[in-house]
C-alpha cells in the first residue's frame, strides 16, 4: 500500500463555496443550494461549511432566507485560512525523533535542537503556507471571473436568483 | 472524521537512512542493521529502501557483506528526490473540476485554463517542492553532524563497525 499525501477533496468544495459567496456579497446561501449548484453531497459539503464557520471565515444567517455568507471581505480572507480551516494547521511532516532511538541514542536532554531533517521539512511546509497566504479570496474570484466562460457566470447567477426566490 | 494531510512516517525513516549512508561512504549497510540502528520494523524499512532504490537514490551490493549504499554523491541527492521517492510526485491538491458540474456548467471545451483555485494550490505545491529541492543530502548531514551530541556520533559509528565485523 502506498500512502500519498494529498489534501481532502472537501478543500476544493470549501474554496469554491467561498468564491461563490464572495461573488454574491450580502446574499446568504443555504447549504442545499450550494450543494445543488456544485452537484455535491449536501451532508459532506455541510461539514466543510461548518469548518469554515468554526474558523470564522463564514457566518450564518438564520431564518427562511438564511444561509452562509462570508464573515469578512474577500480581500481579508486568504487561501491559507481556507486550507487550514479544512485541513487544520498540522505540519505536513511529523518528526518522531528517531535520533533518540536505537543503540546509538544518548539521553534526551542532549538533543538541543530539532533534527535537521525535520527543520528542512518544516521550512518547506512554511514556504507552502506562505504561498497560500499570499493569495486572497478576492484574487481567486478575480482570476475565476476572468477564466470562466461568461455564459456560465450569467447562467449561474440566474439559477441562484431563481432558487432563492423559490425559497422565500 | 477529519483527514489531515501528512507525509508517511516512512519518509523520516528513508531520510535518516540516506543520511547514515552518506556519513559512511563506501560501506554497504544491510536492512537488518539499519532497522536495528534506528529501532524500526525491518520489513517496513525495507519497503522504503526499495522505493529509494527504484528512484535511483540508493543501490545494493549483493553478497555476505552486501547492503544499501548511495547511488550518487550526497551533493547530488536532494531532499525533494527522497520525498518523491517515498511519497510519489503526485501534487498535494487534486482538482476535480467542479466548475464543470451542476446547473451552471457549460460544455467542457469552454474551460480554456485550469481553474484559478487549482492553479493557486499548485503554485503553493511548487513552492514546497522548490524548498525541498534546495536542500541536498550533503547539507542535511552537515547540519545533522553539527547538532548531534558527539557522544552519539562516536557510539553510532562504533556500533556499526562492530555489527559489520560480525556479519563478515
Amino acid at each position: 500500500m502506498s500512502v500519498i499525501m494529498q489534501l481532502p477533496e472537501g478543500l476544493e468544495w470549501a474554496a469554491h463555496s467561498c468564491a461563490l459567496m464572495a461573488s454574491l456579497p450580502g446574499t446568504p446561501l443555504p447549504v442545499r443550494i450550494l450543494a445543488e449548484f456544485f452537484d455535491l453531497p449536501e451532508p459532506y459539503l455541510g461539514k466543510q461549511l461548518q469548518k469554515l464557520s468554526a474558523a470564522g471565515i463564514v457566518k450564518t444567517r438564520r431564518g427562511p432566507s438564511g444561509g452562509y455568507m462570508l464573515a469578512d471581505t474577500p480581500e481579508n480572507i486568504s487561501l491559507l485560512q481556507i486550507v487550514e480551516a479544512v485541513d487544520g494547521p498540522t505540519k505536513t511532516f511529523k518528526c518522531t525523533e528517531i535520533r533518540a532511538r536505537g543503540p546509538s541514542a544518548v539521553a534526551a536532554g542532549n538533543y538541543l535542537r530539532p533534527c535537521g531533517i525535520a527543520r528542512a521539512m518544516w521550512a518547506a511546509d512554511a514556504a507552502w503556507r506562505r504561498a497560500l497566504a499570499e493569495v486572497s479570496l478576492h484574487e481567486l474570484v478575480r482570476r475565476g471571473m476572468a477564466e470562466t466562460p461568461p455564459e456560465q457566470v450569467e447562467r449561474g447567477a440566474e439559477w441562484i436568483r431563481m432558487k432563492l426566490q423559490k425559497t422565500t
